[in-house]
């Protein structure tokens, strides 16, 4: 273990699961979340609440774990409240995302991420992106990210890597993976603390964590807990 | 005429003749500058002068002209204000930048301006980005402006392009492409209201315009503009 890395930890399941993958494989991890909306002030409180139990979890990934940095994004806002014209609006509504949708979203994050990590000393970025859930997001898509990974390093003369461990991993396969890294305490970490709800419902508790669980993020997280436990 | 242009439109000397040169070009075209910091305050006033007197400088221009974007950016002095560690460290020190310098800020720039050009219908980035000057910048290199061209497209499966007029112009033959656009006029257009000055100085008034007189910005100004009128 000699290399660094920054985790993109927004505190919902797939990027807790991330800072526990990154935590067993780097010798130092710092943590980054950007703050571009009031729904997300939910998953920024489950952050900190996460990040205080990782020591409990395991003493080495406590020793491991470094600084926590929370970037606010009020241009995400601002883009996302542009009328939209012509292409922009009419590509928008056959995927179906919302009028407010910032297109490249990932690509800022990760840009962030690098300019951050550069200038921590840190090598590798981990984020939570995921080809098998997010297909309509396609700077989400590994193809995106190795060219950005090539953009970043001409522009910032770094050789920073963006390591994606979910990818190609469904939701079932995710909670399988947290098994697998930090067992049940993890398990247990994630269905407590890790928020995934885009309706920031954090009073209903069911067997796979809060949540309203009639949202699409919901759904996904509960299908996927139930696959995984049925397995 | 049928192309529409985002132009990353701070109020300086460059980017005002992008703004002249994409006026000349593009059908439509929107402009788009980034609020990060105190110092950068007097180019945003230069800029909102320089927006009205269009449609005095050609009639045309100023039916062609859009509308203007300020996108706040409070995230880059945080990343600036983080400490240095490690490689990032040394490499900044050699480069002779300054501790706050946040690496690859010009792809983030360009990938906001990508997102609010995507939602806006807009076909073409213009930004002034030159290699001649800028040569510490790898980040304004024509190769990295490639590659995230390449990364933009994949994120948000898109065509956008980046056009860079000024990337092989000195200085002198900046303002030479000045007066071929547009005479005179924005010459005249560049020496009054368009700012350079990195210590934000608008008191004392040179023949290439305002500033100290003395800051690099400043020197680099009033050299290409002695050998352009010698020329």
């Amino acid at each position: 273990m000699t290399k660094s890395a920054l985790v993109l930890f927004s505190g919902g399941q797939d990027s807790t699961i991330c800072l526990a993958y990154a935590l067993e494989r780097y010798a130092r991890v710092e943590t980054l979340a950007f703050d571009y909306n009031q729904r997300h002030k939910v998953e920024l409180d489950c952050r900190l609440e996460i990040l205080k139990h990782i020591p409990t979890q395991n003493r080495e990934w406590g020793e491991r774990l470094g600084d926590d940095h929370i970037l606010p994004l009020p241009a995400l806002a601002e883009i996302g409240g542009t009328s939209l014209i012509g292409a922009g609006e009419i590509k928008m509504q056959e995927n179906g995302l919302p009028s407010s949708f910032v297109p490249g979203r990932n690509l800022l994050f990760l840009t962030y991420g690098a300019a951050l990590a550069y200038r921590r000393g840190l090598d590798v970025l981990v984020g939570g992106m995921c080809e098998t859930d997010y297909s309509g997001y396609p700077d989400c898509r590994r193809t995106t990210l190795d060219a950005l990974t090539n953009a970043i390093n001409l522009g910032m003369e770094s050789a920073i890597t963006i390591d994606t461990p979910l990818m190609q991993q469904t939701k079932a396969q995710s909670w399988a993976l947290a098994n697998e890294i930090g067992g049940a305490a993890l398990v247990s970490l994630i269905i407590e603390h890790s928020h995934t709800c885009y309706e920031g419902e954090r009073n209903h508790r069911h067997i796979w964590g809060y949540g309203c669980g009639t949202c699409p993020a919901c759904k996904l997280r509960a299908q996927g807990y139930q696959e995984w436990t049925a397995a």
